[in-house]
């Protein structure tokens, strides 16, 4: 019985929106504030950002090695250590915004990619959705960053990229949940013969 | 000799601001827009979104079991598994505001508690930062949630938890870190006889 109840719960969206004003506009995100009555009846506002590309991270695996890129996050105002990322406009093919990524940041093209993951970043206050990549059988071209980038490219051994996750030397969200579900499903050894 | 080079270039921030704005405030975020001149020397926007709160997220173990709230995204306009999470605003202990939205969302309190891992959820756009804990020892008080949340508890075995992770039934980025990362640990045989 209960389980009847849950599943009529999950198709009712208890909030309604009354009223939706756009606050902030920029080639990245909107901001828009609804009025809107709250699961409670009672009401409230809620500030939306809504995201204008889809996040795309990728993990470049070479052997037991991976590739990481380190920047100052302006966001943070502090210097960041992860997995290739970019963005994905609307209408662009996920994984051809990948490749194009990848190579931008690392000058690496990948022979082989496998979708590995999605993600919402942040619900509470973000449309923001995030998909991650594994690409393997790497070759160097030339890597040509864009103007807002200024990186550096480590090769480490995927052993040491887990354990900066799991110490705290790597943060970024995106970064972390494609280097530990690498790690859950058996890490570079899983490549090997494939 | 390059990583002397490495050293230095995390030291310097290679965005300036030129002025920066106030665009939009309620009580969870702020927008600012700042005038930049980009790591390349040209003139451009940023606009950040600032969280008055940590995200706070709680994986509660009790034997071999996990407990999910579920409850509707207003963001994404759609149902959401969960780990229960919360925000912790500034200058509140990040394991007091744990407790809280652990007791307010699920109605348990629980007699012990880690520190599990920190990240930053979407740090192209926004500064925001999550801690999430494993809280065991668990005790059922009575649920008290918020007028904006109207949330459904689930008691599942970790192992189910972990499936709904790897099979993208659950996409919120900070409960995917807490369910992987505890999985890397050992999972709920790492806490036995502990």
């Amino acid at each position: 019985m209960s389980w009847h109840l849950r599943a009529d719960e999950e198709l009712i969206n208890p909030w309604r929106t009354l009223a939706s004003r756009l606050v902030y506009d920029n080639p990245w995100i909107t901001v828009r504030e609804d009025e809107v009555l709250r699961p409670d009846g009672r009401p409230g506002i809620y500030g939306v950002v809504q995201y204008k590309n889809v996040a795309v991270g990728i993990l470049p695996v070479d052997g037991a090695d991976v590739y990481l890129v380190g920047q100052y996050r302006y966001t943070l105002d502090r210097y960041s250590w992860e997995i290739p990322e970019g963005g994905c406009p609307v209408g662009e093919d996920p994984l051809a915004a990948a490749k194009r990524e990848l190579r931008e940041e690392t000058g690496l093209e990948a022979g082989k990619w496998r979708l590995a993951g999605e993600a919402h970043l942040s619900n509470s206050v973000s449309d923001e959705r995030a998909l991650w990549f594994v690409a393997t059988e790497l070759s160097l071209g030339e890597s040509c960053p864009e103007g807002t980038e200024r990186l550096l490219v480590r090769r480490v051994p995927f052993g040491e990229a887990l354990r900066m996750a799991l110490a705290g030397e790597i943060t970024d969200a995106l970064s972390l949940l494609a280097i530990m579900r690498f790690q859950l499903e058996g890490g570079p050894e899983s490549l090997r013969g494939g």
